[in-house]
């Protein structure tokens, strides 16, 4: 047995090659298979002193041979139908308890369509949610894994060994059934979407309303993740703003189109946070931002017709980039306060009993929204009288009150000066509509018994009650 | 043949009830059925005069024999699995070129997949969006139809007879084959939901912000009801404004509690709206602040943490309620443009080939957003060379240059103030970031092709590019 390998890898993409990599380095032997056989070789080929812990497989079924059982075989193709296919292939050299890592970025409703369906058949399925980029995946992603315990505790060696370490600790995690690590890692998507949207706004309000440079601007974020603002995203912020073009010499950023692409995440979070009922405006705004920047003929057609908004900024520039630093931060614990309460709902609707704190732990490295701050979130999460929403958890009241009159600033002069903020706006909204204990929906519920007779509460009595609209309404 | 009836109708609940009322006073004779057959009977009892044009029956064998084919059935009952249920029962009754129309409020994906079905057991299936709550079924609905033609040439008369005039024109249109018309009714509800929370935080902005009571409020919406904002929602928010609650002879609206329900239709335009790939961000707006509304013990928890805000708006009053006028129109127009975005995109997807101009004459009178701007909606969707977005329909861009510094004036005031103004705010940020030639995301595409290898566009040549990022990306 001792020459069997520990884990099987298909797909030798960029991800699942790294991923092997990665494997092979952290000393457990890997066999993978890629559906081009010239691939693997030149895989194996490239792999140096890895060698010696990797095995080249041609066939399914060499590959099959090749693991201890029960085996584990990540799945690392394109999200869809290719990994039905590859399931389609593994059920046919696979038995039971054997089983099915999907590492992909899979819908986590596919996600509970596999593991239903393999679970028929005997066989494990396990849906992990990989972060990191193809960096991460060869020296330390985050790895979100949703499946049964059972089947987690068979690739527990394997995956805490290749994730990412956050102060010696793995950023690997089971975090529930089925499901469960697909979705937590389709709102950490979300969460990056509204992360980076907040950050652009920032950078626009810097470069058009302070009329700085990117020059200028990259030592602001180099500065700011000195500070509470620390985090990966803001690294590569300072990073990408200070680098420059090698052909032109500009700024890279200066000579990078305005038009952003996505890959679905961010719309399954909104769609998902729809369907759960919970309130995720922030990342919609980052979603809703994307599509926007898409439409670039359409700006660039209504520029001409409304005109240059007059987008200089008032006040001194210290005071404005202290505002910007804490705005920033303020609608950044908005959003994270979204997506885990979108997480806590799911949870109790699929029955995953999600660990939020752990969630938090898992993504303080190796994924692309790690940070220190993910550590205030998951000792915010881990008391056992834990606040129902971030907002409410002691520490982020107190980091909140400093910082919302920062927000509430910046997003005011934005919107005096006609740069778009809408991420931040709609985090400023989320926290003003939050905490207003009386709020205004007494109008819309007296609208809605007025047409539609949908009754309403009162104040001062119990039931269900009619207005005295007589035959108006 | 002259004595059978035109059309059926099954389900004599108050929508039910009305619709067929409203049927035999223009003249159809209807046959009706209710499972229950003493409310056949009652009702039937009720019916004073319009007996005469009435059939109660108590089959639905009766029922179908009273019709005049190919026979048309109204089913008006709870949406979902009952409207199968009756489906299922009518198939055993009715045959080819029978026509099953299901007016109640359908997801219209249900509708699609009942209308293809149908199609297969060689009955017809319309789905039909219905709007006007009680009143609007008894004396005038705007109603929105999807089916075959040749199945809206059926019901054509009845409908367009029981419809809400505008000037003489009916409010009743065949919009596109199977969902068109649920889908349409649903954007409808969508819109709705965010002319609704604009008018509640503008509400908000005139009671907090300027310390107004209700009594004072009340003629300020009714003044602006005989100006550009003229709408029935805007007229009843007047109406119940100046309501008392006769037990308390408080304002009905200050006992009403703010916990606002809804029902799903608002949550199905953004799912929508999302899977589309269009911004609807003042429609989410709107749905995540009732949900908001909802968490009333949260708030008030929150409130007690965080403190009222101090709210009192600063600038002289007439200016203020200038410019929250002015503002709430900038914000109807934003949030019209998403709606109607988000139309033009569906039609696109499931070929409906939906006619603008018609829908939004349609709405004029009888739906719950009814009003004359909808009027210059259809002008504006009705030149050859329509506008891409209603933003740029030359008479909003009029409208819009006129209004959106007020807008601007409004949100910066209530976010500085601490009022929450979800809507208004998401309005203004999807006009600022509409109309910005030249935006931020090239720095989220630089972020993507440092942390994932996404590559990115370049402002000076064609083609995919990537960073000089070297081996930190």
């Amino acid at each position: 047995m001792e020459n069997k390998a520990d884990i099987g890898l298909i797909g030798l993409g960029v991800m699942g090659s790294n991923l092997a990599l990665n494997i092979a380095e952290k000393g457990h032997r890997v066999a993978v298979f890629n559906r081009t056989t010239s691939r693997t070789d030149a895989f194996y080929g490239q792999a140096g002193s890895l060698r010696e812990r990797i095995v080249p497989c041609h066939t399914i079924e060499a590959l099959a041979e090749a693991i201890r059982p029960p085996r584990p075989v990540i799945v690392m193709v394109q999200a869809g139908q290719a990994v039905d296919g590859q399931i389609a292939l593994l059920r046919s050299v696979l038995s039971a308890r054997d089983i099915v890592v999907d590492a992909g970025n899979a819908n986590f409703r596919d996600t509970m369509r596999r593991f239903a369906e393999l679970k028929d058949s005997g066989l494990t399925f396990i849906g992990m949610g990989v972060s990191g980029g193809e960096e991460g995946a060869r020296h330390g992603p985050s790895i979100m894994v949703g499946g049964t315990e059972e089947s987690w505790r068979r690739v527990e060696d394997v995956l805490t060994a290749i994730s990412a370490k956050y102060e010696g600790e793995p950023c690997a995690a089971w975090l529930g059934t089925d499901g469960a690590g697909h979705f937590v890692k389709t709102i950490h998507n979300g969460i990056e979407y509204a992360d980076m949207q907040m950050i652009a706004e920032i950078y626009g309000m810097l470069r058009d309303g302070l009329g700085l440079s990117a020059k200028e601007i990259a030592p602001v974020f180099a500065g700011w993740n000195r500070g509470r603002l620390n985090s990966y995203l803001i690294e590569i912020t300072a990073t990408v703003l200070a680098a420059d073009d090698p052909g032109t010499g500009s700024p890279v950023v200066d000579i990078i189109l305005d038009r952003a692409g996505q890959k679905g995440t961010g719309k399954w979070s909104v769609i998902e946070a729809q369907t759960l009922g919970v309130p995720a405006t922030a990342i919609e705004a980052a979603v809703a931002a994307r599509v926007l920047s898409a439409m670039k003929g359409e700006r660039t057609a209504a520029e001409a017709v409304f005109g240059v908004p007059a987008t200089r900024l008032a006040g001194g520039r210290k005071a404005l980039l202290a505002d910007l630093e804490l705005a920033l931060f303020a609608g950044k614990i908005a959003a994270y306060a979204q997506g885990f309460a979108v997480m806590d709902a799911a949870s109790k609707e699929f029955g995953w009993n999600l660990p939020l704190p752990t969630i938090a732990k898992i993504w303080r490295a190796g994924c692309i929204i790690r940070s220190q701050f993910l550590g205030r979130i998951a000792e915010a999460f881990g008391t056992s009288d834990s606040a129902a929403n971030l907002l409410m958890a002691p520490a982020f009241v107190e980091m909140m009150k400093e910082a919302h009159p920062s927000l509430r600033r910046i997003v005011a002069q934005a919107v005096e000066a006609g740069l778009p903020v809408p991420a931040l706006s709609s985090a400023l909204a989320y926290f003003d509509s939050y905490r207003q204990g009386r709020g205004t929906s007494n109008l819309i519920q007296a609208q809605r018994d007025f047409f539609g007779a949908h009754g309403f509460e009162r104040v001062d009595a119990e039931g269900a009650f009619h207005g005295p609209w007589g035959s108006g309404g």
